[in-house]
């Protein structure tokens, strides 16, 4: 793409990743509009995918549904006199919603103009970039902008919007400018583009090296700029720092944010959002110097970051850890766009069950190569898998951990052994959730924040977000002394890890463990976690064996959250009934209601509640007749009513140095008031034990059936696959091999 | 269908609703089986129907598949082995459901039998018959009644079940009855049939004659053996009372159970349960003795009874009032025979879109001619109406009134000045619910109860369905000095009901008025909603004028019971942050915890919340400078966690004597997290004024941007339609004709 021909060859000479530098932007600035014309478009829509489009919004399928779709859409849009307001308000006013819905229309028509040639198109993309170039210049920084931070906006009050607008805007550019004469043209570049890319690259250097999502659009905005303006030299600075150092930029982003195994490590929320720029600045990178080998570096990073964000949800939905609004999930346009890419490049038919379920057909090349596929029912289903996601760039800081099974319904246990994940991860190390017939069970608050409602803090992070939603007891792990891990202290947080000691997923048994010794100062914290069925009698668990070890005594708060009724305990509860009071004053522990506590006897304590999905799930813990279950409810301490109220139980063991807390929970039964029926609305557990026996760890799940369900593993780090490990249970020896084996002992 | 000639032949003669007593059953009793045969089947099954399905089974569609699956899974029961236990356990328990299964079993394979004749299925509805005819004469009372109640049952805890199992058995029966031989029908007959025939008619006279839905199943059990059994004159007693007067019985049931307008006084939930015997049995009697013209009787109740099941739901579930479990919907199996049934008999092509959504297809002649025309594609959109579906068996008793609008969505308002609807009514007169875009908006509790979970209860209904979900306060309605109306009195209650003023619905306005003096000495309560949409601005809202009037001073609550988050408030909140209180201590107030406070300055007050349909929600009030917001949980004094965790305000005015609360609810904005949007999530509402004008009442919106929604209504009972109303506003002079009309004044 880029017309001089010195920089080409020295392109050619490069090949590959990192470009020598030397050649001075100012070389490339003499005539910056000389060799354009015949190389538009060419950022993620080349001429190519032009033609191949133009044929196919004559044929009936997915591809013209959709294109007639956007089409009436944008005549629609067209109707409405072009509104550049000068920038006012935050996310959610109006000046900028106006702001993103001129960008999200200036890429669609600039698109329709390709596909259809229709002059009205292009010129609604001239006359909007005009009248930027006209305001742009006289825009002082954002008047909401957050006080004193390192990332104002102009047109929007953070940068990253900018960068967003500018992605955006740069391919409506480049789709549009065969249709402009010289002279526009360099008003829109010189008005708008050029004084929009400086801004976000030589004049927000931190912004734009930082190794960061923020840093990602920006370099992505900026490069594509390089791209269609002629820039070599940004494209340069885009993925290599702006002092072309490698020490920040795009490609050093793709080797870090990601781990080897695709795992971003704020979380599958933000890393679809991440994606988008990755995604969009990768083929844009492809379609202009497909040389650089973009989609295979580290080892096709992009793919397996795409892929990965995908296997990170449930239902349709990402699994919500860190700060997550819960309603976000595959259908997102960030991953539609990435399933479309991702398909583009590999043709791999289960990227199309994806595109299925997102249901939304994109305008182009690659958008059209998922319309036919799905037109010509070449989808397959896409596999989730059992999996660790490593964390970590190089994949030795924990992981995230994904444990599935389909037994009588779909099956998911998440479980956290993960790094914090910057500013954005929460205190909850080791935490799991579960899943089981299209609902979350034990949950995950996510963040706490209304998206652009004004009245909500500005739709901004709620207060409540560090209070209560990033505070470990806002989780299900461990909680010692009413502190958070890491004592809320995000910089130690982010220079330490839990470690994953194993991972093991055959048919019967999934089951994986992690550590971690920084959390508590002097504890040691060690999780076991596992999600077994047993296929003869229909009987699904999820396992949980937790290990405190520490040198002083403590209180060990072990929360439970659930999503549903209560409906029984196996022990006396006394509630406060007529008055309640918050459970504690810090921590989040502030933000609970206590609304009841039980000391149930040693042995088995069950809880079981309601989900909305008709079936009813006990938690059935070993107790020592010293640990007390408190019953919660959210909501305390919230004079503003931003807190849900959602429920939960902290299983409490005060005054120990050691503990091993041990439950199992337990799908049953379904309650169907519609069809008026009710079954096993009672937990078929009667007994549980935990033995160990040298290495080998025995969790015996006694039912009422008078079967038992025999959990075994092995707790050391490396089981090989043959290793044969023998026990003795009630008077009878069992074998298995390699890491864990759920038996059926019917007697 | 009987055999003697002699009854043929005084049947005829009496032709019609109510037959000359004089014969007595010991005539016919004499050879019970000696006309049996040929007429076989012959209840909501005839024999022409089995010939017409026959022939439909081997063609594909939805008959066929519907048959396939019901195979299929009766193939599968017929594996397992006959189990007719030894009743033992309550709803819920295993003898209880066995039973259950038994009878679906048996009616399922008796349909089998007849459409495929094979003998098996004969074999199986047999075998289970002679284990039943074994047990049934040695069985006491069910050791699981509840003590001194006058319903119990012998296979079930309450005979309610008991003629459940016998409208579907005598159906088996009937069905299977040409592969028996006459030992082996004549010990089905004695050992079983005859004997719960007895137990539910003569051994149950008080629950038989019962002008309520146990008496209707009794009473359509009985009747139904008359025919196959060839006892005229248990069909006598079952439509006539036990001593035929007609005082009780199944006509008596029809003509007093249902409204003119075809309601059921107890509301939808058990008007679906109601429905379920009385189109059973008004199928056997017009396919058995279609002279009486069942369908046409009292002007075709039986139709109208179906239809208003439909009418009284919303997004295909029915409106909650009373004791209802919230699941239940038009998809229910009863609404499923009702809609097949009425379509047989009408032939209406909007059944066949409520049958497209039950998506079940039955196994009988009218469930055939459903499939055929759904497979030739004939339905229509199945019209849902704003009415005032009047209440009492002679229409003079209340109304339940809906509104209903299609505005940017589905909107309904429920406006329910009905009579108590006896044992299952709440104390609720005048309450309102209203829903959008698919959800419940303002809510209603329904009743507490989890059906069939032995640890609630046992599956009846909680202690809370008395102590809270039948209170005043439970409602959206108004609580006088924090007691219930008619003092929680049921007799008194059902003694007495609101009138309904007037009803009007228009395209830009629906509108009702209802009024009730008894439900507190000396108080009067006037209610007015009204549902009003502008499709110029697009606006829509809900208004709502609540006059109270009464020679002493009070203090009176309208608790307003909302779905969402809340969002914001235009008044200060006073939150009891980290402790909360029970709001009082009995009818009610006692379960809600009071969260916040707040006294709105002279004004507008507002309250916006965010409901999971993604749209936000503003209710205005006009307030007076003393009147406080209380705002609440629900949950208080609820030891067992019964109560789910509902949200609702109080608007409170003490010491008045007269007051009147007027509101408007409106819907605005949307909150799209997945899409990453928000938009108008403040209300459009800056100014509410309430005039009076002679006969007219002035409800003035004003809104944001300038413009006014001013509702002008006639408030007089009698307003002909084009009665010229005058009225000034603001120094101009408007006029419209008949009840009522929506101005926008743009100034």
């Amino acid at each position: 793409m880029f017309g001089n021909s010195i920089f080409k060859e020295r392109k050619s000479l490069a090949a590959g990743v990192a470009l020598a530098a030397g050649v001075s932007a100012a070389v490339f600035a003499v005539n910056p509009l000389a060799a354009f014309g015949a190389n538009h478009p060419n950022l993620v829509i080349s001429a190519a995918d032009v033609d191949a489009m133009q044929g196919a919004v004559e044929q009936p399928g997915r591809f013209r549904t959709a294109f007639l779709r956007t089409q009436s859409a944008v005549d629609r849009a067209l109707d409405a006199p072009i509104a550049v307001p000068v920038p006012a308000d935050a996310g959610g006013g109006y000046t900028h919603e106006q702001h993103k819905k001129n960008y999200q229309l200036m890429y669609n028509a600039g698109v329709l103009y390709q596909v259809t040639e229709d002059a009205k198109y292009a010129e609604r993309v001239r006359d909007m970039l005009l009248a930027y170039a006209d305001m742009y210049s006289t825009l002082p920084l954002h008047p909401k902008r957050r006080p004193g931070a390192e990332n104002p906006g102009k047109l929007f009050w953070q940068s990253l919007n900018e960068a967003v607008w500018l992605v955006y805007t740069i391919q409506a550019y480049d789709l549009i400018r065969p249709s402009l004469t010289d002279a526009e043209a360099q008003k829109i570049e010189q008005g708008a583009l050029r004084p929009v890319a400086k801004f976000l690259s030589v004049d927000s250097p931190k912004t734009f090296n930082k190794v960061h999502n923020h840093g990602t659009w920006l370099t992505a905005g900026v490069g594509m700029a390089g791209y269609v303006l002629d820039e070599p030299e940004w494209v340069e600075q885009a993925l290599l720092d702006l002092d072309k150092s490698g020490k920040g930029g795009f490609l050093r982003q793709l080797s870090t944010l990601f781990s080897p195994d695709g795992y971003y490590n704020e979380g599958p929320y933000y890393q679809r959002y991440a994606l988008m720029p990755f995604v969009t600045f990768a083929k844009a990178i492809e379609n202009n110097e497909p040389e650089r080998g973009i989609f295979d570096y580290r080892d096709g990073i992009v793919m397996k970051a795409i892929d990965t964000t995908i296997q990170l949800s449930y239902n349709n939905l990402f699994f919500p850890i860190n700060d997550a609004i819960k309603s976000k999930g595959i259908d997102t346009s960030e991953l539609v766009l990435g399933v479309t890419i991702a398909y583009g490049e590999s043709g791999n038919p289960q990227l199309l069950d994806i595109a299925a379920k997102q249901n939304q057909i994109l305008l182009s090349g690659d958008g059209l190569k998922v319309a036919q596929a799905l037109d010509a029912g070449k989808q397959q289903p896409y596999e989730f898998k059992s999996f660790a996601f490593r964390d970590g760039k190089d994949g030795d800081e924990g992981a995230l951990v994904v444990l599935r099974q389909q037994i009588d319904g779909d099956q998911a246990l998440l479980f956290k052994p993960a790094a914090q994940g910057m500013g954005h991860g929460h205190f909850d190390k080791l935490t799991w959730q579960f899943y089981d017939r299209g609902e979350e069970i034990v949950t995950d608050y996510g963040a706490a924040r209304f998206l652009n409602v004004e009245a909500k803090n500005g739709g901004r992070y709620l207060e409540e977000n560090e209070t209560w939603a990033k505070q470990t007891v806002a989780h299900n792990t461990l909680v010692v002394d009413e502190t958070s891990h890491f004592d809320n202290n995000l910089k130690v947080a982010n220079q330490n890890h839990p470690s994953l000691l194993f991972f093991h997923a055959d048919d019967q048994v999934k089951i994986s463990a992690a550590e971690i010794n920084s959390a508590y100062p002097g504890v040691s914290l060690k999780r076991t976690l596992a999600l077994v069925n047993n296929p003869e009698s229909g009987n699904s668990f999820a396992i949980d064996v937790f290990d405190v070890e520490s040198t002083k005594k403590h209180q060990l708060d072990l929360p439970l959250h659930y999503n549903g009724q209560l409906v029984d305990t196996s022990f006396k509860l006394q509630g406060f009934t007529d008055s309640l009071k918050a459970l504690g004053t810090n921590n989040g522990f502030q933000h609970l209601w206590l609304k009841a506590r039980g000391k149930p006897e040693s042995g088995l304590a069950q809880v079981t509640w309601l989900n909305d999905n008709g079936r009813f799930y006990t938690q059935s813990s070993l107790v020592d007749g010293e640990t007390e279950l408190l019953f919660t409810e959210l909501g305390a301490n919230d004079p503003n009513f931003n807190l849900r109220s959602e429920k939960g139980f902290i299983t409490r063991r005060d005054g120990v140095k050691t503990h091993t807390f041990v439950s199992v929970l337990e799908p049953h039964g379904e309650y169907n008031p519609s069809r008026e029926f009710t079954l096993e609305a009672e937990s078929q557990v009667q007994a549980l034990q935990h033995r160990q026996a040298g290495d080998l760890e025995l969790i015996a799940i006694g039912m009422k059936d008078g079967a038992t369900q025999l959990l075994a593993y092995n707790r050391s780090s490396n089981v090989p696959e043959d290793l044969e490990n023998i026990f003795e249970y009630d008077g009878r020896q069992y074998q298995f091999s390699g890491r864990a084996k759920l038996f059926q002992i019917t007697n």
